[in-house]
């Protein structure tokens, strides 16, 4: 944080007054290497998977990558992996993240404003409850998802009070979703980082019915 | 920014890896006025409200504020007011800026940690489906409302797919929820931001049944 603020007066008031989410350093070697267009959606869910797998190598957080595109053309315009557990913030999820970098980029609070290209939020696995609801005010057009909330579940992962129809929800408010896109390759992502005894963060655990 | 990174490369790379929610200037200066310490549930609402009137009255968001206090003492941890507009990020509603404020504070993810207080995140309104999630995720222990999300939608706000018993979720997860406290305060800065044709930011309506 040295040389941001101008005084010791002016960092505390800023502790109260910000908070900022940041993608570990490996991410950007990542990117260097896939180059910046995706042509088909499982190229797009290839690069978010191995955004999970490579989170899980560095250790930098939870197994969930996520990236931003043009849908058409399939230009990238943000990515984000979870980081709740490297930066200290539950609010760290890779959609969240995607969605804060990629407005940022474009200076808009809505993704779906005139003028812009049609945007597609790409998941390595589909969104808990406060992602759905990300998602939802982001203005993105299309949500596509590869393993299954059930999948992250599976390994200790809650998604919180999901209504039972939310990909009816999504879609009520003109937003398309599209699961199970290389659904196996993105589940043994979460299965390895299970095996490899990787933190499951949640504060707390849902009871059992 | 300026100081913040050594060159310009640095400066494009963190474009992609990086976004940061801060609150309003004025919000100091909202603080300083009322101290830190608000013993009673109302004292602490009041705080929140006030937030949310100002946030109206400085054109900086939309009309909700929140807050996270010691609930035992009523010590004041973070504060979050509604900055989508004036960040021109759709994440920045208050509750989550006050949860991602008080874990940078804190240092820790789950405010419900081993060694914490008990922390109660109280909001001028109920949360939308997204702050649902982050309040779920964040480890208070309480949850304390003001408006009820129907006044919200009743100004043209969606709460999004909330589903129809998210307290019991909550609770089921040990989380105690309190409602209605100072309903008709928190309901008249709504409707008041309505009046004053403050811009209602929904990305998509839902359709109507």
């Amino acid at each position: 944080m040295s040389g941001k603020y101008d005084s010791q007066k002016q960092r505390d008031e800023m502790e109260y007054r910000e908070f900022c989410l940041s993608l570990p350093d490996w991410v950007e070697g990542a990117l260097s290497k896939n180059g910046r267009t995706f042509e088909h959606v499982e190229e797009r869910m290839r690069l978010v998977i191995e955004l999970a797998q490579l989170n899980i190598e560095h250790e930098t957080g939870g197994p969930f990558g996520a990236g931003i595109f043009e849908q058409e053309s399939g230009k990238l315009l943000a990515v984000g992996v979870n980081t709740v557990t490297g930066s200290n913030c539950s609010i760290a999820h890779a959609e969240i993240s995607a969605i804060g970098i990629a407005q940022r980029i474009t200076g808009k609070y809505d993704l779906g404003g005139q003028g812009m290209p049609a945007y597609e939020l790409v998941t390595s696995c589909e969104p808990c409850v406060m992602c759905l609801g990300g998602v939802l005010w982001s203005g993105v057009q299309r949500l596509v998802c590869g393993a299954r909330g059930e999948d992250a579940y599976s390994i200790g992962f809650d998604e919180g009070p999901k209504p039972a129809d939310w990909v009816k929800s999504l879609e009520d408010r003109g937003i398309e979703v599209l699961r199970d896109v290389l659904r196996e390759q993105a589940k043994s992502v979460l299965i390895k980082y299970r095996d490899s005894g990787g933190p499951i963060y949640n504060a707390r655990q849902a009871k059992k019915a």
